[in-house]
């Protein structure tokens, strides 16, 4: 588990915070930027000067906030509960999610051991309508369980329907797969997908900028769809009504220049239709995962592993570098036998494949793992062989 | 009945290359632009010096299929069947089958009274798999019908399947439809479409480029295909496979600057995988009439409706003024009401009434017609009104 380097009165600082101020408040995200964190958390909670932009009226909102808000209980609790808490500019922050500008989170929780940054280089958005057809589904299972074969990361939110598809097709495929909630991340929504959000937890990661215990509300539904749109290199939405939550995610991916991808229905299918609406319009067309990557992957400047490893083995974290060394010099290994050659968890064992791979030491061919032919190399040379 | 007013001597030269040289075939094309077509005639039928850019023994075969050929006969027994033949330049020629080039058709039969040129004008085509799925008919009856209730003409091939749906949704709208056939269009292929494509002669146009009797070919079904293409404002495919020739009709649609389009289907369906791998390049997804129409409806240089009449009333055949007189000054009429009132037959005011839309003198709204406010005005500016 990282654990974020930001100094610990930041750390606090932003905690706090997450308890005063909503997701994606851009007035908010203008005061961090022109008076710093230290400045903006000591009026708050000293009932200092009003900061500019809001209302007298919303001022004394956020001060009754502030004055409930109580970070180091916050941080204490989320240690013991297992979460993390990422700051901007920390190591494991991933720097996409600064195209957001002044609604950048202020920061993120987190529920899970990988390294968010890395996974977040090789991911890919799937969203779509939570009361799906059976079509939709099945495509958003084929589509994760496809990208996951190819080392790609699945983010999605949670939800019933495509959201739900994704995340499965992702872990049924042993692959890594990313929960982006609207509310606290100990604190799975919708209740019925309790089960699945803690499976996520466990093989891969779930995140959320909303403190601990914190509930969903409509309107942080669709601030949170602006970090799912961030924080990957494109957003395929896979069913979706006219006026669907989800166009505005794609939408979000659109204006921040990330891959918009549509997977076609029935023009008879209200669940298409908003997906037809995206596809008459800047959207690709997508019926499988070797064209969705086809598309993201063509960013050459976030894809390593053309070039091979981009940082010596030897910066790799000790546990990285265990995985790494389970893996034969030839041929592929399952997770299942890497875990056991680097006698961890398998759960573990993915996770960190998935940062190797981000980090272009390692390849994933179907269900096996197998090193670059630029990582042998590598290999060899750290080994005084050519 | 529009009389095609090419020299007689120019249009049996022209049936009588109909006999010998395969539609499409741009060497013959070649040797009209730069011999003229009396000349080329001369040397098949008189075995003159061989023309440039075949083989002897292509040559001898020219010469073979030249000896057969008896223009006159045709000719008599085309009029004695109601056929007409049109030879480009022509007054009822579309030009846009000019954009062909050395491909041009060399003449075309035509069974049916309404102008093919006006037709043409606002004409899009409807092109899919014979083997549709119910879904794919579905689609294609429902746009030809909207089109067809818009005033546009609808083209397709007569086929099976996608083609026979988009020609029966016209047809069952009182609207006009077009059938483009691969084979003498005296002889209706598929057998099976003989009640469809007759009652297609009755209502609309049923042309082609082979001679009375010819039979169809599979390289003859792939040509006719641009002449559906150069034809029409723009293509719609419904369904098609990979490598399917509806495909083909795509392509040449756009290689000539025509609008493309496709009509989405499940990602799961093999009939909707060739619509897919052309909405993924320079094809537009549509999924109602209304966004067609959005699309070809855009060429203001081809949309003389806009500006109203382009020609004076006077101009008119004597036949579609007495339709256009059958039009009230206000409102709508059906065209029953129009055929009573023009004393024609239904099938010939639908002709007319086709006509009349495309040279900006009517409108369709559903099922009733109406003059266009320009018409309107032009009508009491003939009558001295202001």
């Amino acid at each position: 588990m990282n654990e974020d380097d930001a100094p610990e009165g930041e750390r606090l600082a932003r905690i706090f915070l997450t308890r005063v101020v909503e997701p994606g408040d851009e007035v908010a995200g203008r005061w961090l930027r022109e008076f710093g964190v230290e400045e903006v958390v000591r009026r708050l909670r000293d009932a200092g000067a009003r900061l500019p932009g809001v209302s007298q009226q919303r001022w004394a909102g956020l001060l009754a906030r502030a004055a409930q808000a109580a970070p180091h209980r916050d941080w204490a609790a989320a240690r013991e509960a297992g979460l993390r808490f990422l700051s901007p500019g920390g190591p494991e922050w991933p720097a996409q999610l600064d195209d957001l500008e002044d609604a950048r989170p202020v920061g993120l929780w987190v529920r899970g051991h990988p390294s968010l940054r890395l996974w977040a280089l090789r991911s890919v958005a799937i969203v779509g309508a939570r009361a799906c057809t059976e079509y939709g589904a099945h495509m958003a299972t084929t589509l994760a369980a496809g990208l996951a074969e190819r080392g790609w990361v699945v983010v999605s939110g949670g939800a019933y329907g495509i959201d739900g598809a994704a995340h499965r097709g992702a872990l049924g495929a042993a692959g890594a797969t990313v929960a982006v909630l609207a509310c606290g991340v100990d604190r799975p929504y919708p209740r019925g997908h309790t089960g699945l959000i803690t499976r996520i937890a466990e093989q891969g990661l779930v995140i959320g900028e909303l403190p601990p215990g914190d509930h969903p509300t409509p309107s942080r539904f669709i601030v949170r769809n602006r970090v799912i749109a961030a924080l990957t290199r494109g957003t395929v939405v896979v069913e979706a009504a006219h006026r669907s939550g989800s166009l505005a995610t794609a939408r979000a991916a659109q204006r921040l220049g990330r891959h918009t991808m549509g997977v076609p229905g029935p023009a008879t299918s209200a669940l298409s239709a908003g997906v037809h609406e995206l596809l008459r319009d800047q959207t690709v067309l997508v019926t499988d995962a070797a064209e969705v990557i086809e598309l993201v992957g063509e960013m050459g400047e976030l894809a390593p592993q053309r070039r091979g490893p981009v940082l010596p083995r030897d910066l790799l974290e000790p546990a990285a570098r265990r995985v790494l060394a389970a893996l034969p010099g030839r041929g592929t290994a399952s997770a299942g036998e890497v875990a056991r050659g680097a006698q961890t968890s398998e759960d573990d064992a993915v996770g960190r494949l998935y940062e190797l791979r981000s980090l272009g030491f390692v390849e994933r061919h179907g269900d096996g793992w197998k090193l670059t032919r630029q990582a042998v190399t590598s290999v060899r040379q750290d080994h005084g062989q050519c």
